[in-house]
């Protein structure tokens, strides 16, 4: 993990001096509730009130600006009007204050002039070396240095645990709910922020700084959108170096919740998918509801060791739930290996009646005989076949009686089983669920969602490699050919010169020769020694094969002299005006499977690589799945599994199985070539890339590549 | 609704007096557990505790068998060892006793022994005409009338509220789980009941008893498996005929929870693929998860008006949860239609920076404008485009200042919109969110858990036709032609007597003539007078086409004429053994999408059709879906309409819309042959049925038909 925090954030949320601009001695009023927090909560810093009218604001000395505090503030609370915000800011002299959270609203979110009154506040705050929380936020709270720079009423209403995790929401509403969540839920918390208007600070720069935050162990973030996509990315990277998982929120999945985001932040939200790919891709953890959201973070916070790998234990009490829990247990990607066959035997020997398989079920026998369950639970986990065990009590978790018992097998398993971690399904009363926490389980009163959060937090230490950074890849084998040093070329490509710049970018293409004459072309099919294919090629020609513009299987010098003459009397009939660049002779294609590959550019991601299968598979089924570019091997063999057609590339229908390494050494190569000239091209889309059979390779038999004219291609 | 409860059930679970055979001194036995509970909890009728050793029992009197008991028995709760029990009912007199519950385990579910000791209590029972529950369950409890025939500790830790939930379980441990979550969650119970074993009485029973019992009106079910297809349809069907909506949770919906349900009820369970369909067909609502079994069961009994339609209304303070929201809505099949023009002018002007359409978003202004809350959800309301309406209320829910404004607007929905159900997503005090459930009102802590429990129980009554009847089926269209009266052949079908059954069925069959000479077949081309297909027909032959068993696309009397002769050349050669019925002649097929389906027999539920896409839909991506035979237009619709591939049958890629009226009364004819020859035939599959452009209708062009050889042939 490298330590480089941002340090002006640093200096914002953990300032050793506080000032309130707007102070108030009203108690409910904005500006009163952070000098009441703060002292409320002990904040050892110092704390000045700044308030032209009042000579002091709950027995503290007031001052009337900025400009009247001699020292340095690391930190301007802004509870004024939006209209006087910008002016007391100005009051600060450069460097004198390290940032400023500005609580008010009526800035962008309400229209142009808003707009342009939050530029003006951002230009004085950069000019004067202040970062902006806000405007338009609820502020943060530095938990473990109490410090309460909010308005929100929610800590009023009781304080969440200080704790490991680092809390970050754009939106101040669900963030207010979060942390109320975070109470209830017993989950401790380092930081809360909540970014609103994101004139400076965004989203991306708080998971950015909890990476490095010493305090912070897992990031919960919810974003609405987002408008640099590369400092994103950066974010999302430095929590994954940082071994510190990030779970996110991210509305508008679908075409509805897309319109109601869109509706509300007034600003680009960005194609979901590609947010979608992503996470993926930095291996954050996505969550669709509040409640999966506090699911995660409650199992990534509580656990100190996760689940190594996706083998799962189910032990439970009853067998009909351990089957429910199965059944998720396999919609979660985990696995259920059998026990040992000595521990089989063993636990039978103890219930003659249990399941000795997995789920291992031990029947009600455990409420007359407890010592089952620690024993059951050590014969299971003996010789590390599991690295999570999930355990159903049924209503037995309700019983006052065995609370002993229950209490000594968390404290026995941590102690015994340290790599394992535990989910207890029961309904415990609250305080024996923060007994059962504190000893390192998890309690769920769902076994379903207990079996869902293990099958997402497992295994995320497996794919622990940082994704190819933005930065590093131009310097990348893609990036040192002729192609990337030149540029891509302004002018329309013809399908040869589109198959060349692949070729180029060390794509698989098929020799082909652009002919203008029949000569050539019996020359190029002769050097090619095998049936060959002629296509015309013409920037004028959509549809080749609709006007005779396509012979197939063509052998022999006199086929290729007719199948050329013919295509050229064909297009002399239909199309007379086209221009024509040549006819393209290429070896006829081996049988595989049609994939088709695209590339296009994401405003605010960049270019994004799709993948999915020729036929209905795209058209009908939009069964696609992307990354953004540029990416490893791992994770174009990741967004190949990811369709819902895979079965058909694993040799479906008593077809062989196709060459899927060969397939993603072509996805990488093209995301590397879409990555170096991400400036360079509108879209390219490769359809069919033939995948063929395993160890023979993979081939892109046509590509159509749009260069980018727009005015920011270099 | 049929008010015909089975009486035999109904003195079993309304006893007016209970002997417990076994009944004990010592608290915590299994045997001392009812005694107390049924005074602790007030029972009024006669408590009768039978034990041979001791003369009072918890001070009643007891009875040293049943034999010794002068008058009738409504119900005997048998608490002995398994090898005393048959013996002690074996005491009872004919008549005497009406019901019995079994505690006892170590029957079916131990063994070979334990099947036997079943079956001799069985023979016992049903000899004396007694109704048994169990063996090897919890027993169960009449909450209204205070009858506990349980030995579950769970009404021990605190008692349900009586209430209109019947709950079935089949497991004891998960039914005395769900025990404690009702308790836990506030759903009031009418019974609670556990199958255990199901040697008399099983889950389907109780469902049918409990969709005539006047306590109850909603009814949750847990299963793992049933031995009566007919029955829990019949079950499913008087429930739904008595507008009392079945929550269903059976195991086994993935191939690891199979198999867990397997080795752990040791009984067939069926494919869950038709469990599934059954559940459809009948509206039962199928919960993957005890949360979802809950929060449906939650709905269905809080909402004394479920919404009519799928119509919702999002009302959020948060602008980022109401698109959180809005997803999870597009998800649950909602729609979200906008309020009124004048209703969102009225809203911007309260709130000018609020968002107007749906999710209507008023912003944080609530809090300090509380009015907003009533005012808003009127204007929405006010011209009836919305059948339920969610709202969000973030960390206001919290605050004991807005309490009073939460109250009045629950109590102010229920007296305006009564025929608006509403939830409320936020995180009450427990005694609050009770008291806004007594209010009519859902409140959710989880906005997502919300929408997707409204989008389950949405438009139930919509489809509220009762599914055809398998009694009646038998006398419908389908049972009164030739076939059904003769049955079906023995012997294996040729493709025209395969078509020929079809179109005797009421399915659309192209005009095909089967001839066994050329001049026959140029007489029947001729006939057709246009393009038509020769095939050889023969027993013999499985893929035609590659042995040049096929032509297509002939025209005129020399076409055919070769083509028949081509193909008897080509047979002669390559099969020259094979017995050929001769080469059927029919009309070259329109252009169309080809679907497939099929009718497979199923052990449990009898015949089953399937319906698919060809190509890679059936054979990749499994994308079918089955409905029982037999089933109505709107049932066939439906299956239709959920593959996922149902995209190409309303035009995808250009082509037109395909004739799904059309697809749909195929379904349904091919649906009443399979029901009434279900004895008759082990599978039938039609490949391609081939769907063509709107008003075209659809035509199937190949069928296998496999008679039945089983046994149960008649």
């Amino acid at each position: 993990m490298s330590l480089h925090p941002d340090s002006s954030l640093t200096r914002l949320f953990t300032p050793r001096s506080i000032a309130v601009v707007g102070a108030s001695a009203t108690p409910g009023k904005i500006g009163a509730m952070p000098v009441s927090l703060l002292r409320q909560h002990g904040y050892d810093g110092r704390i000045l009130p700044i308030n032209p009218r009042a000579d002091n604001i709950q027995g503290l000395p007031t001052a009337p600006d900025l400009a009247a505090l001699d020292g340095p503030v690391d930190l301007v609370i802004l509870a004024v009007p939006a209209a006087q915000a910008a002016q007391a800011l100005a009051c600060a002299r450069p460097g004198q204050v390290g940032g400023a959270v500005v609580f008010t609203s009526g800035f962008s979110e309400t229209g142009e002039s808003g707009v342009a009154m939050q530029a003006a506040l951002c230009d004085i705050a950069r000019s004067r070396g202040i970062r902006l929380l806000g405007p338009n936020c609820l502020g943060f709270m530095n938990v473990r240095h109490n410090v309460y720079a909010t308005f929100s009423p929610a800590p009023a209403n009781g304080a969440v645990a200080p704790g490991g995790i680092g809390m970050v929401s754009q939106s101040g509403a669900f963030g207010a709910y979060a942390y109320c969540m975070a109470r209830e839920r017993g989950l401790g918390l380092s930081h809360w922020i909540s970014t609103g208007n994101e004139a400076d600070i965004d989203v991306a720069d708080c998971i950015d700084w909890l990476a490095r935050d010493a305090d912070t162990r897992v990031i919960m973030a919810y974003m609405e959108g987002c408008r640099d996509g590369g400092k994103l990315r950066r974010a999302l990277a430095a929590a994954r170096e940082a071994g510190k998982p990030v779970v996110v929120t991210k509305i508008g999945r679908t075409q509805a919740g897309a319109q109601a985001a869109a509706s509300h932040t007034a600003a680009l939200a960005g194609d979901d998918a590609v947010y979608d790919a992503l996470f993926r891709q930095y291996g954050a953890l996505r969550a669709r509801s509040i409640e999966e959201f506090f699911n995660l973070g409650y199992a990534l916070d509580t656990w100190k060791q996760r689940p190594a790998g996706k083998r799962l234990g189910i032990f439970t009490i009853s067998g009909g739930v351990g089957a429910l829990m199965a059944d998720e247990a396999q919609e979660a990607g985990l696995s259920l290996p059998e026990p040992d066959l000595a521990a089989q035997a063993r636990l039978l020997e103890r219930v003659p009646f249990a399941g000795p398989r997995n789920p291992v079920d031990v029947t009600g026998q455990v409420v007359s005989e407890p010592g089952l369950l620690l024993a059951t639970a050590d014969d299971m986990l003996a010789d590390g076949r599991y690295d999570a065990l999930a355990v159903f009590l049924a209503a037995a978790g309700s019983s006052e009686a065995l609370w002993p018992t229950f209490e000594t097998f968390a404290r026995e398993m941590r102690a015994r089983h340290p790599n394992v971690p535990l989910a207890l399904c029961a309904l415990f009363p609250p305080e024996r669920r923060r007994e059962l926490e504190r000893l390192g389980a998890l309690v769920f009163v769902d076994p379903s969602a207990a079996i869902r959060t293990i099958g997402a937090v497992s295994g995320l230490e497996a794919g622990d490699a940082v994704p190819e950074q933005v930065e590093d890849a131009a310097t990348s084998d893609a990036g040192s050919n002729a192609l990337s040093r030149s540029g891509l070329q302004r002018d329309a490509y013809n399908e040869v010169q589109a198959m060349e710049v692949l070729r180029e970018a060390g794509l698989p293409v098929p020799d082909c020769t652009l002919a203008t004459d029949a000569d050539a072309a019996v020359a190029a099919a002769v050097r090619l020694a095998g049936p060959v294919v002629l296509k015309v090629v013409s920037p004028d020609i959509l549809h080749k094969s609709d006007i005779g513009g396509v012979k197939l299987n063509l052998s022999g010098e006199d086929a290729v002299r007719a199948g050329y003459a013919a295509i050229l009397d064909s297009l002399r009939l239909h199309r007379p005006d086209a221009r024509i660049d040549g006819v393209l002779v290429a070896p006829m294609a081996p049988k595989g499977v049609e994939c088709i590959v695209g590339v296009h550019r994401d405003p605010i991601f960049g270019p994004v690589v799709m993948f999915g299968l020729g036929g209905v598979f795209v058209e009908v089924l939009k069964d696609v799945s992307f990354r953004l570019a540029p990416f490893d091997h791992a994770q174009a063999r990741a967004m190949i599994g990811e369709i819902q057609g895979y079965a058909l590339l694993q040799g479906a229908r008593g077809a062989p199985p196709c060459d899927i390494d060969a397939l993603a050494d072509a996805l990488v190569a093209l995301s590397r070539f879409a990555h170096v000239h991400r400036n360079d091209f509108a879209s390219l889309e490769i359809n069919p890339l033939l995948a063929l059979p395993e160890g023979q390779g993979a081939l892109a038999l046509d590509a159509v590549l749009i260069p980018n004219t727009a005015v920011d291609a270099q």
